[in-house]
């Protein structure tokens, strides 16, 4: 089988990947569209430890389990849990303490001709979206995660920083909720697209009022947008750090204290929510695709991912 | 007019203050009893610019404003508010823009022989109240601010970091609302203190499981008790930094991102649930009073209140 491989910091295109055998609860996926996300790049990075297939993004559809999943059309959430842990007997299950987590964590990915989920992962998507956008919703989940964590009331100012594939969702799933967001970002290419929506936004930090937002939303997945973000924030605010980044948070505790900041670490979230808005089409992600590459070029996608300025970059079966 | 003076950096003893004169919202207040705070040794220590009378923790009695207030025995939140700003017209008050705040920003402090504060800022203390008693409620209300800002539930697993003065009064808050909190200390006399309630305690970090608490309260104002706070938190917990620490706080920022952590900086609380825990007596501070001096001799006050393992130490009028 073929798929993208990374052992210690190198990634390989390899033909003789064997299929693994399929546990009881879990079904093999043969995915039609794969998207390339930043944490397969720092992956590849070394910023994590991870030997497998990479990828967690995808569309596919089940070639392999129970009766009533074979040829399903399937998007899938990405931790794998245990159940029975701690964390999972207290609803925290996207914290299972023993998870395995799609071409991240002790589980191989979807960068491959066929990969294995658990059933329960499993949402199937409705038959007016297409691949295209059904391959965002992985990422647009994760921007709704906001939301649940944060009460945004309406009239909240917002500020999300980052223009990038993850800033870009956070900003229309923002806009959809009726929330005014500004976006500040570095490519006026980029926030050029949130004209439509239209979601106001800006590439000159002198324009973002120093204390002038309710909630800062960090999606740059580097300090100094953290920064930016903390600086923009009222006192009782609230930063979401939507981003990983790798390396350590500095930030002035005295003043997180005086000002009664709160700084809430955001990552995966709900699924239906999220093929809701694509299948009513409040929010179509397509003009977020900067480019696509077979699977075998799929090496080669990856790199073009990790270009400065590039959004989504899509991968296809050969 | 007597009172203790910081410029420079330099604290003195002075007798030629001026009686300012009254402003129409507000009165001039006798303390009867005042209390050390760590900030006002911080104050000194010149972490944060300050020039004035120090001193915020009191009680005492009105001794000239509008007839109502004449005579009363009272306490004072210490932030004093302008009503106009943004923060102030938003119910952000004690965010105000513009505030003063008693013997820390712009405002004489409560360690002289009399001081002003706007009446809305007063509380009368019950008459069953002890001076001893009530000269705490300024530390126990920023105790009880917890509660206000992080939904504890029963079950919570809390842990408490430090067994200092804000540490054994977050303490027996939680204990107070029927959680059980576990108090992380250095001082086997301090934690002592909290075997009557009773309120487990260890000197033993080791015992402190890592991931093991749903909310976790880090009372020392330095920043291995941030990480020893950070370490105990489970997946989704939540990290309360009720101290103010100078210097930057350093945390792995990808750890609080995938854990979903959330930071919350708390500081200045509700006064009428902290009368009425003082007037009930399910909360008795006396025995954290360590020492007392007399206003004259209020230097050695603050030099006693900066040794190392000393509690409370009060300050009574000459």
């Amino acid at each position: 089988m073929h798929g993208i491989w990374l052992a210690d910091g190198q990634t390989t295109l390899r033909g003789d990947l064997p299929r693994a055998e399929l546990p009881a609860d879990e079904v093999r996926i043969r995915p039609t569209l794969m998207g390339v996300c930043r944490t397969d790049l720092e992956l590849m990075a070394g910023y994590y430890p991870f030997t497998g297939v990479l990828g967690h993004e995808f569309v596919g559809i089940v070639e392999e389990g129970p009766t009533e999943w074979l040829g399903q059309r399937v998007v899938g959430e990405i931790n794998a849990i245990c159940g029975r842990c701690h964390s999972c007997q207290s609803g925290r299950g996207n914290h299972c303490l023993e998870r395995t987590v799609l071409g991240i964590v002790g589980r191989d990915g979807c960068f491959a001709e066929s990969f294995l989920l658990p059933q329960r992962n499993l949402s199937v998507v409705p038959d007016g979206v297409l691949d295209e956008c059904a391959v965002f919703t992985e990422p647009l989940a994760a921007a709704m995660r906001i939301p649940e964590q944060v009460d945004l009331c309406p009239g909240d100012r917002c500020l999300v920083v980052g223009d990038g594939r993850l800033g870009q969702l956070v900003a229309r799933v923002l806009a959809r909720r009726h929330l005014t967001p500004m976006v500040l970002g570095r490519h006026e290419r980029k926030l050029s697209l949130l004209e439509k929506y239209p979601i106001e936004s800006t590439t000159d930090e002198a324009k973002i009022e120093a204390g002038g937002f309710d909630v800062a939303i960090e999606c740059t997945g580097n300090a100094s947008g953290f920064e930016t973000a903390r600086r923009a924030l009222r006192p009782l605010g609230t930063l979401v750090m939507k981003s990983t980044y790798a390396g350590q948070l500095h930030c002035d505790a005295s003043a997180l204290v005086v000002d009664e900041i709160q700084l809430v670490g955001s990552r995966c979230g709900p699924f239906a929510p999220a093929l809701a808005a694509l299948s009513d089409g409040s929010i179509d992600p397509r003009d977020l695709i900067d480019d696509e590459f077979t699977l075998e070029d799929g090496l080669a996608g990856l790199r073009r991912g990790a270009e400065p300025g590039v959004l989504k970059v899509l991968l296809r079966p050969s």
